[in-house]
């Protein structure tokens, strides 16, 4: 069995495919609308991690929509949702995608689809959607990137990194200006994948024996 | 790392080990109110999962007063929710316990415990709550659970199974006769894990090539 998992470079994404890879065949799906090398960067990323990527590009469109989004509401959850949404209808209208993966957690804000709306993209695609990280709260979720995963931590704006939110600040800066920016978005920790950590061989073995 | 996972003998807390046993060393925790031979009939799944197992004696005012809830609502939500938030304070409380786990699933209606109770059982007592499978939909869970597992399932009050709702019809039973307990409990499809299937080789290199 094959999963999806959109995947920004991001701490949570690569926690998610790791938690995923002892049950399924894993590949990194990276959505870019083409206006940043968000793809190169998710790239290189998805190479320290061992699993394969691919870059999936987005209709403007849906960039369009999502900048009128914040600017009306004047915060980037709407926006951020509504891009989050297309991604995965994009994966989920691939005929060849069965399951579908995210690195959403328990306590993440945003994105954070509406059950509504997943139940209706796995109804009408005939697809299963998975947030391995949804039931773990912020502890838990540290504990097992400390485990796995060498990451680099900082403010959203000096961390390089391949979510939606890097293209959406650069479509903000190209029709409203940089100013701008700063006044949608909150500042907040956001974290890039560096290196993976070798799994430690008890956990190994733990499943090696069954082989 | 070891994880003491809430286990009933049924298919979601059984998969909900298995997601965790490549991260965690897992152990399966059981709780009962010694009424009925829960503990034996979880012992028996959970060797056949291949997990170390123990019963935990819940205090039996915990299930009085769950009765009171059953009784007083006319439906079994808030009885099943006290008794597992219960069960996770008991865990919680055990210095030796840092991981609590459970089988809850994303489309679950109970038990369903309130985000504030969790992240307060965390808080006070230091420990990392997970629920594996709150992230998945039926769809996923289903198709996981066909690759793991070989299940029996029927209706809830044919299969044997060592989940809260058995005491807890069975203290209803002792209180106010068999007659009550279908009154307060809708009919539902239960399942017990017969047998653990054997880990597909190609996933079982997926993760050894990591040693």
């Amino acid at each position: 069995m094959r999963v999806s998992v959109l995947f920004s470079g991001g701490k949570d994404s690569s926690l998610a495919a790791i938690l995923l890879e002892p049950f399924f065949e894993v590949e990194l799906v990276t959505c870019s609308f083409s206006l940043l090398p968000v793809g190169d960067v998710a790239r290189e990323a998805a190479e320290k991690l061992g699993f394969s990527h691919r870059v999936a590009r987005l209709d403007m469109q849906v960039l369009e929509k999502a900048y009128g989004m914040i600017i009306k509401e004047g915060f980037p959850r709407s926006a951020i949702n509504h891009i989050h949404l297309a991604a995965m209808e994009y994966l989920a209208s691939d005929v060849d995608v069965r399951f579908i993966a995210d690195g959403i957690r328990r306590d993440d804000r945003v994105p954070v689809p509406d059950i509504s709306r997943i139940r209706s993209i796995e109804d009408r695609y005939g697809v299963s959607y998975m947030s391995p990280l949804k039931g773990l709260g912020r502890s838990a979720v540290n504990e097992l990137v400390k485990q796995h995963l060498v990451i680099d931590e900082g403010q959203s704006e000096n961390v390089i990194k391949a979510d939606y939110e890097t293209e959406l600040r650069e479509f903000i800066r190209i029709r409203a200006g940089a100013q701008r920016i700063n006044e949608l978005f909150p500042s907040h920790i956001q974290s890039h994948v560096i290196e993976r950590k070798k799994v430690p061989s008890k956990e190994v073995k733990t499943i090696c024996i069954h082989d």
